[in-house]
């Protein structure tokens, strides 16, 4: 496999954006990507998307996209992995690199989900979920959520406010990032006293949605002209793995035995292990999932991810950094953009640009995408050469 | 580029399955093709379809399908292109073998369209174009085609009736096999009366949709052991183009400039030229797109696609066979699943499998995959070695 690398990145703000269409927003971004790389025309563009087709009536993003931004005549596909679309069409312009059938890629994860009333999108959400032996019993996909950390909190002894780090990180990094939804500073009081979603999960243990895109240019890696002061970002590991897409099928429903697959791949391709990772962006769609995902790359033992919080060691400054432009929990959760997101912010990471929030020295990160309720996930390591 | 073999092929009836699920349809297909390859496992799975989120609430169909498949931990993704799904898929899975990231891959079109009413289903196919600048107008799919057919029509002064012997054609073929969904043999007279969709195109104009499901194993070129009486069938050639979503963008909507894209690539990637084509899957979803294709892929002249049929040229035994398991027209579209039945039919006919309308001493076949009306080409070469 050719080595592949990050040549530029664009993101758009995450928010409500009712005056952007659809393609406005996914071509926001495609061409803040294509800017900073320098590249007027790419050979191949790859969109990770999961809703248009429910939000917006529209499929075929592949080409609604090639066509808004100018590639006619080039290859365009989504890819959907519900969550996880981001990483996932990552992955398919990677194959497309290292493979040799095209010299650049644009990979662009896109969604627009404020247009369609809450019920809508929370029925629309659940199609991540499994919908015959999971939906269709009524549960909603904060549901599933919930029950599975009400079993951890239950087997581990956890009380609900030990979760509250996560959420008070997140928060404070998306402090210094004008692309976050949310800029507001919370405390173990008020994230105890936040409203009820479903028990135990509430308004500060989910992540908010919004609308919102980023992207970015790959390229062989020794066709990157080095740019004074910009290291080179090369794609070290990438790895995709599956659990059962319903909870209650897996062996255990409080291992992401996915995400630990992905990452183990994910780590012997790079030739790293967890100890190596400066900057970890994590899927914290909601507090839960952070501590499993924590655990099931080996940054935790099994039951303690919750324990890094406590002992202040996921901040910028910490020992395993996540989250570090606001997370899924305060950047926002744009469902199939949030893969490419975490992406681009790891670049930020180890380019540097992250005033504010910057981890000190960072040329090893990581970012761990997570389709439906850890059914798909797929981790990606960065290195800044 | 590592060169990639087709090792295993499998399909399902497409047809109204109202007792299967879902699951069972495309697993049944990937069942199939695993038998067929002699495979238990495979390293990775490849999903195409275009409609699950609407008529099925479901997402994540590469996990939902590894899932029921049994490839626990292994990758698993879904590809989206509209009606170009299929081949899009298995353009993935491609990329993905020939990267040497995976040393097996499973490419899975699968589609279940008719658990809906058909108002509903003609609203979810109309995904496929632009919803802001056609379907906004009160447009459905078959209304654009039939403004293309009714412009081909004028500007080239064919009647209606011409175009009768491309469904004459898939009709007759598909009464050979018995995956089609259709099975019976058609007139010119009926052609001409049957009942009217949107002028010009009526119901024998128009394939008619189904469930269904078609898969293929792929693995390195190398890797395949030869099997008394059975070929080495490689993919020589393999492109994807795009052109603008909306037909009334487009620079001349009557030339399909992705297809004449994808080919050219393709051809060129093969070796070949159109007059080596034994054999071509073509994406008669109208009767007017198989004129398109031809005329785009170097096999007529410009508005004399046509011609071809009216001269008996399309037939087993003609010098295009075009459509020779019934095509979309008479073996059925199953929209996210047509591109991979389309390859499986090349492979059938490659491996000499097809009585009754086998093409004699066929060696290269070509099958062409649309998604939109003409938005998204693939183009795909197959050899046997």
């Amino acid at each position: 496999m050719r080595k592949v690398a990050i040549l530029g990145i664009g993101q758009t703000k995450v928010d409500e954006h009712w005056d952007l269409s659809l393609r406005e927003i996914g071509g926001n971004a495609a061409f803040a990507a294509m800017q900073d790389a320098g590249m007027e025309k790419v050979d191949a563009l790859f969109v990770g998307n999961m809703l248009s087709p429910l939000v917006s009536a529209q499929n075929q993003l592949g080409t609604f996209f090639s066509d808004w931004i100018g590639l006619w005549g080039r290859e365009a596909v989504k890819v959907e992995a519900a969550c996880g679309s981001g990483a996932a069409a990552l992955r398919a312009g990677l194959m497309a690199v290292a493979a040799g059938d095209v010299e650049s890629a644009l990979v662009v994860g896109v969604e627009k989900m404020t247009d369609k009333a809450g019920r809508d999108v929370t029925a629309a959400l659940a199609t991540a979920a499994d919908a015959d032996y999971e939906v269709e019993q009524g549960i909603s996909f904060v549901g599933i959520n919930a029950l599975v950390m009400r079993r951890y909190m239950h087997e581990y002894g956890w009380k609900h406010e030990d979760f509250a780090p996560f959420s008070i990180n997140a928060h404070a990094n998306a402090m210094h990032n004008p692309f976050a939804r949310l800029h507001e500073k919370i405390t173990v009081e008020k994230f105890e006293k936040s409203s009820m979603v479903a028990t135990p999960i509430n308004l500060l243990d989910a992540s908010p949605i919004g609308d919102g895109a980023a992207a970015a240019i790959i390229v062989p890696a020794d066709k990157v002209v080095s740019v004074p002061g910009r290291p080179r970002i090369t794609v070290a590991g990438s790895a995709s793995a599956t659990d059962s897409i319903a909870v209650h099928s897996r062996k255990d429903p409080l291992f992401l035995s996915a995400a630990y697959q992905s990452a183990k791949r994910a780590y012997e391709m790079a030739g790293v292990g967890p100890e190596d990772i400066d900057v970890f962006e994590l899927h914290d769609a909601f507090s839960i999932m952070s501590a499993l995902s924590l655990e099931a790359c080996g940054f935790a033992e099994r039951g303690q991810g919750v324990r890094l919080g406590l002992d202040n060691e996921i901040s910028p400054t910490g020992r395993v950094p996540v989250c570090t432009r606001g997370g899924l929990k305060a950047r926002g959760h744009p469902v199939g953009a949030t893969g490419m997101y975490q992406v681009v912010e790891v670049v930020q990471q180890l380019r540097g640009e992250c005033n504010g929030t910057q981890v000190d020295g960072a040329t090893i990160g990581m970012a761990q995408n997570i389709g439906g309720s850890g059914a798909t996930i797929l981790t990606h390591v960065l290195k800044a050469e």
